[in-house]
């Protein structure tokens, strides 16, 4: 039996781009001999919709476009479609009005409906909110072999693996004592560092624990903050990966089915994703280019400030949308060092993208005059630094604006922890590209980019041994030029540190007395923590963050401002 | 039985204060007889600590505080106190690793802990995020009397009141079943226009239906978007109101519990609040004061355009923090009409409220050379437009930054819905004041304040027949004033029929389809409908907005930007 995984990129709510999308893999897979058509979690509305599940109209359309794709389906192909369906008992019996299913069409028709059991509700999942756990094991027989269906979380909660449980039931074992021949999981799973080694030793795990081969189809694609990562796989009974999609791509693979071995026979296995650093990178850049493509944009803007983080987001940008999409914008004022100047033009030669210079002194004298009897007796300050950025910040979003480009904002997330950003100043932008990348890693990803600037950009370069970002902007002190002489270090520790400190505050909850025990000083610990507890309010009006860490800062943080602690 | 409500308003996270209030009010009651007191939900660390619950130094510091509290408070006094309680099964049985609870001390120790069986998890609420539902009744016995205990949500499941059911259990009927004698709640449930009304009238089903007394006891105070209203109240038998505590204050009031009668006894009703403009006026003032002082503002800022928004922000504030407390900017440019200015300064002598009048030509000219040679050949427009309000977010920030006060943005919930702001530029600011307010309600609550300013301002007013918005102010079309002769009826429908399209969109959740079946027209049905998912990009970068409606932009609006819907 074949088994074809569609590795899918959907855009949230536009259901009949979707349904064509599915339309069309499954016309190759079934003149390719394919008995069976896996697409991921939710793949005819995109995974996730959030609110638009509140909207009954939006939900009969669903029903209304599943039930004309079974229709156009090959009707030999048994296509399974992520999609969700009504709980007819919800107000009857008090419970959530929507299943997150997975429906199996054939022959024309829906012929069963699947409901996934593990709601995850935590970090940026509210699965709570929209759906009822569906209570059954969820199985269907095709050519003799009974399939399990699992749906995304439905895999996560093998307690041997994990050492607890999350929910109170797992569904691979229901399945294995139903007898299921193979499981299969429909997914969308966001992207973080290093989870796709986590995946794959669950699934080992798993399979090896029950015996039962399992194929793991994931969605691919941007959407707002979550990149899904694809690198949909498969594993035999003994626990080997026999199967792997690209990463960071849209793919399809087959997969054969031995029904006398009851196992997947080998397959092709895409390489695995070679470092820490290209994951990254490759994650960042489709999740630029498919917010700017489902949004609408063609063309993006950014700051150029001869710093490291708008290098590597000027880089990403073009890697996303091309060079020549790319409009990378000098700013300089007069506490600008002149290697700012020429850092930022040399990247962009390197880079080939196009820049402007507008010099914004004139408009700081604008302020200063328009401001000078109110600041009279005042000291310079936070208030003139922040002006500065803030013309930038206009400037930006006038060109933004006036051509119809989407800003790149260019903040890290150790900045964004600790409020060390302007908010309408630098934390201006459409999409914040790097917010959840720590400084630390933005120059190991510099570094990493100088030496793969071909994998990076996916084509030969003209001159392959080019350093991309300039070595001047990798070496020079951080600063944010906003006063004479100014490095960041004047107000913050050193990266590595403040970076360690924030991993353990941020990503590990450790409280800083747990810091401190680590061997972390109490003054430093206990001055990181106050800023990243003052800086909420500025986080708060960020614009979507890339989520590439297990807790970025985003629609998965929920910090109340008005609070002491 | 005296029992007594602590209607109380604790800042979030801390914990040694609201502690500290929990025993003050309570050495108060017991020194006046009380047999036992009531806090609010979770009224230790305040509602809601949100993602604080994920930091397990917050979850132990709780759980000592709540200790030295039982040790603290008078031993012969019973206190229910709302905190959070671990759930030890959690790893082993795959639960959440909190509950919602609500302990009972007395004798120096916390004698009983109860947990939280509804929790609600849609609109603002994502309870399921933190916490495992309780699984029993609560009862406790006090001098005889069997008390039920419920927090919040678990009475707002009867399905004879609300025609559905929301949750599979009702703990009322369950208690009514165990045969208590009263049932309690425990509550942190936020503001909404009406809801009061809703709330009493559900208890006082609730009560007749199982012939028990209730008591329902509110937290109060603005916590971020969230206002809580206070209005704690308690029906008896018959299911007559007994007892109201105040709107939108702390306040403390006590019942008496006839244990012959088996039935609460007539106590004090604070009157209901008599109008929907006179609740959201309180609520405003409310929300403004709290968010200032938890953040630790004494003064606040805003620009003041002659226009009706900044009018009744300005107002807000000055009956927040009073008006020497408040700066109007006006910030006129070669557009801004005379009136514009006429107008503020009328509107600012009447509230008695600072202003400073800062011109914007000369920081528009400056932008206007900075970008002229990149803008050649464009035709002016929206760009313009956006740089002339950011150029006024700057300056406000500025002089917020310089001088620490807070910067309360103006823009009504139509202008929020359809895009009409700019980001960056009138949407800067610490809190967005009337961001749930739709531009109707602002006119009405303009006309209730100037035939209600002694009320409003809570004191005898010098001239109590002043009006305190300006006529002209009230009558004029409303206008950006960002081009010559601009009103906003050039870009957008009248606003009668803007927010009556809005409420059907937003709050009633209908379908473009059903608005226009409803009798409005199709072409502005679907322009409106298109404006308001344009628009989405902005409120996610909006400043927290109080919310006094079923459905507000903010923590309970979740919705995806790259979409197609």
């Amino acid at each position: 039996m074949k088994i074809t995984i569609a590795q899918l990129n959907p855009t949230i709510g536009d259901l009949s781009r979707n349904a064509q999308e599915i339309l069309r893999v499954a016309k190759q897979a079934g003149e390719a001999g394919a008995d069976l058509l896996l697409t991921p979690e939710l793949s005819l509305c995109g995974y996730s919709p959030r609110d638009l599940l509140l909207d009954s109209s939006f939900i009969e359309t669903i029903a209304q476009t599943l039930d004309q794709l079974a229709a156009d389906l090959p009707p030999a192909l048994a296509v399974l479609v992520g999609t969700v369906a009504q709980n007819e008992r919800s107000a009857q019996a008090g419970e959530k009005p929507l299943f997150n299913s997975t429906a199996l069409l054939s022959q024309g028709k829906v012929q069963q409906v699947f409901h996934k059991r593990l709601l995850p509700t935590y970090d940026v999942f509210d699965e709570d909110r929209y759906f009822e756990p569906g209570e059954e094991a969820n199985t269907f027989t095709l050519q003799g072999v009974r399939i399990g269906v699992t749906i995304c979380e439905d895999l996560w909660n093998d307690e041997e693996f994990w050492g607890k449980r999350s929910y109170g039931v797992n569904p691979i074992a229901d399945l294995a004592a139903q007898g299921v021949n193979l499981v299969i999981n429909l997914s969308a799973s966001p992207y973080t560092v290093g989870k796709q080694r986590v995946r794959e030793a669950m699934l080992q795990h798993s399979a090896r624990r029950y015996d039962r081969p399992m194929i793991y189809a994931n969605q691919v694609g941007g959407n707002d903050d979550l990149i899904f990562d694809g690198s949909s796989f498969a594993v035999n009974r003994q626990g080997e990966v026999v199967c792997r999609a690209k990463a960071f791509e849209a793919d399809g693979v087959t997969i054969e089915f031995d029904t006398v071995a009851q196992d997947l026979r080998p397959g092709s296995i895409a390489a695995a994703v070679e470092s820490a650093d290209a994951e990254i990178w490759a994650a960042l850049v489709l999740g630029v280019r498919d917010y700017a493509r489902k949004c609408g944009f063609t063309q993006v803007v950014l700051g150029l400030s001869g710093g490291i983080d708008s290098a590597l987001v000027a880089a990403i940008g073009a890697a996303a949308l091309g060079a020549k999409n790319v409009l990378g914008v000098l700013m300089p004022s007069p506490y600008s060092s002149d290697h700012s100047i020429t850092d930022a033009l040399e990247l962009a030669k390197n880079l080939g993208i196009n820049t402007q210079t507008l010099p914004i002194a004139e408009v700081m004298q604008s302020y200063d005059r328009t401001l000078n009897d109110l600041f009279t007796g005042t000291t310079s300050g936070i208030a003139e630094e922040n002006i500065q950025s803030r013309i930038r910040g206009n400037l930006l979003m006038a060109i933004a604006n006036k051509f119809g480009h989407l800003l790149l904002s260019t903040g890290n997330k150790s900045e964004m922890a600790v409020g060390y950003c302007t908010l309408y100043g630098d934390m201006n932008g459409g999409l914040a590209t790097i917010a959840d990348v720590p400084k630390t890693r933005v120059y190991s990803l510099c570094h990493w980019l100088n030496n793969h600037a071909q994998l990076a950009f996916g084509k030969p370069l003209s001159e392959p041994s080019t350093e991309m970002i300039p070595k001047n902007i990798l070496t020079k002190a951080p600063s944010a030029e906003l006063k004479p002489g100014q490095v960041d270090q004047d107000s913050l520790p050193d990266y590595d540190i403040l970076d360690e400190i924030l991993e353990r505050l941020i990503q590990r909850h450790e409280s800083p007395a747990q810091i401190i025990q680590a061997g972390h000083g109490a003054e430093v610990v206990n001055r990181v923590t106050k800023l990243v507890t003052r800086a909420e309010f500025k986080r708060r009006q960020a614009p979507p963050g890339l989520k590439i860490t297990d807790r970025a800062f985003g629609t998965g943080w929920r910090m109340p401002i008005a609070k002491r602690w």
